[in-house]
């Protein structure tokens, strides 16, 4: 049987995935991210942990290996600047991944990843031209022009959450202010919420909550359950978003739009004002040209089989 | 001698040139866009005169014909509802001239004409991932990546000069408000001066023209000669543009940004804020690798030059 490795390098675990060639995740491993601040000896701890997951798949003849990973380079195969991980600097990951397989070994960074997931297993299959952006802790975005990924001269394309929405708006981590993931990440959601509770009077279940411990689940839930803060956080997080994407069609002019990730789990209190934002600002010769998709690919895996369609694309 | 026919369809002139293959124009001619709404007739008329500009050139074996029109589609070789061109709707212009010819017609808008250009002939030669903004009456753009035009699934990208610089800010013609083409354009620069003249109390010879007398090149002369109006205008719309680029570049990760049209003219009074502020406001992981560039393309005949480069790049 034909497998690839997938592999999806979070803060905490690096998860490390069996895909077969329909896009199953047919065998799973996990190894810390975050205690190995040496790159080198992180590499190889990997590199075991595949090897051992490869051997326990009986008949596995190994195709390659992707690896997800945040600011991830695919032209250089290195993770440059990850501010969540313990290396610092630029690692080259592929370089030192490679010393240990005869497989391929490829890398680019977790939004891309999802890009490809969609193009080879997901929605994306019969479209040539499409954003995926990705709702989680921050946003990210992969793009597909012409039917291929698009890296950019330096490799870095697509970093469509650290585009302005809002002109000297919110501090990002990026060190910007106003950038899109301020706004629309699950972190963007608290912040609004957290401003909505400071503005308004309305009495909320959310006042319970501290920074912390509030997440987007809660307000996705207590929106469903009719709490007028969450529901106008949603409305407001909607809005933001569907009026960027449509300088993003500007851009590419893509035939579909994905959204993927945990926001995208609240249906359609956020997808509705995303979608009527949307086609509301879009100019006029983009007008019922361009769809907003939820993405096919299930979330569980979707990073370990985003990953492992970076190799299906290349080989 | 091979050539092409070059063809920029303005709102008033229809500019036609033979092209040679070091992007020379070497013989011109012109037929009025305007007086004909019948776009048969139109096209007609265009092809006589491109045939009556070859016959004159002697020796001339013609390649192919290149138009670069407002609204221009290249997937359809249709020009769509352009605002300042007499025929409206959409209008079939490559299949209307091809039964005049042997040779393939192509047809583009504008500003992709304007990237086509600096990529066969001018800066961009050896630059596969950039992106050209022309500013004039408009903002225009035309973006290349992979070392391919980006059209995008309908055939319309590229129209950064409507991505929203200020939210909510100037009544736009597209029908949006705060478009980049509102503030960064000839009459976004008019806009501002007359914006400043209002609020300030500052003694200016700006406040000697009308609206309709003001133009750019005025407002360029006055700054240089000193006039603190006139420079802060172009401060103010360098600051826009040059933040907006950032964004640009979070998309495509370019290896330059060629400027070009009337409102480079003014040089450094332009280019050194909007320089400034890219330079201060890109993501971290771009500062040090996007140049911005003026263009190599002289500006007179650079639209023809730019359209007959999109013949060259299809052929």
């Amino acid at each position: 049987m034909k497998v690839i490795i997938g592999v999806d390098i979070g803060g905490t675990n690096t998860a490390i995935g069996v895909v077969d060639e329909t896009g199953t995740c047919v065998r799973k491993n996990a190894v810390p991210s975050n205690t190995q601040p040496d790159a080198e000896k992180y590499g190889q701890e990997l590199s075991q942990a595949i090897k051992k997951l490869v051997e326990q798949q009986t008949d596995a003849e190994l195709m390659g290996i992707g690896i997800g990973a945040p600011n991830g380079n695919f032209h250089r195969g290195t993770i440059e600047h990850a501010p969540n991980l313990k290396f610092n600097g630029i690692v080259p990951l592929v370089e030192i991944v490679k010393r240990y397989f005869d497989a391929p070994v490829f890398l680019t960074n977790d939004a891309n990843a999802a890009a490809l997931g969609e193009k080879i297993y997901g929605g994306a299959r019969d479209i040539n031209d499409f954003i995926m952006i990705t709702l989680g802790t921050g946003v990210g975005s992969g793009i597909f022009v012409n039917g291929q990924m698009l890296y950019g001269h330096d490799g870095f394309a697509g970093e469509l959450g650290h585009t302005i929405a809002i002109p000297g708006g919110r501090q990002c981590n990026c060190g910007r202010k106003g950038c899109l993931e301020t706004y629309c990440s699950a972190n963007g959601l608290k912040r609004t919420v957290f401003e909505m509770l400071a503005s308004n009077n309305a009495d909320s279940s959310l006042r319970d909550y501290s920074y912390h411990q509030l997440t987007s689940k809660a307000i996705a839930e207590e929106a469903m359950k009719g709490d007028k803060i969450a529901q106008k956080a949603f409305a407001y997080t909607g809005k933001i978003l569907g009026k960027q994407l449509t300088d993003f069609v500007a851009f590419s002019s893509p035939e579909a739009i994905f959204l993927f990730g945990g926001l995208v789990n609240a249906g359609d209190i956020l997808l509705e004002p995303v979608k009527n934002h949307f086609h509301e600002n879009l100019m006029t010769i983009f007008k019922g040209k361009v769809r907003i998709l939820e993405s096919e690919i299930k979330e569980g895996d979707a990073p370990i089989i985003g990953a492992s369609a970076l190799v299906w694309n290349e080989i």
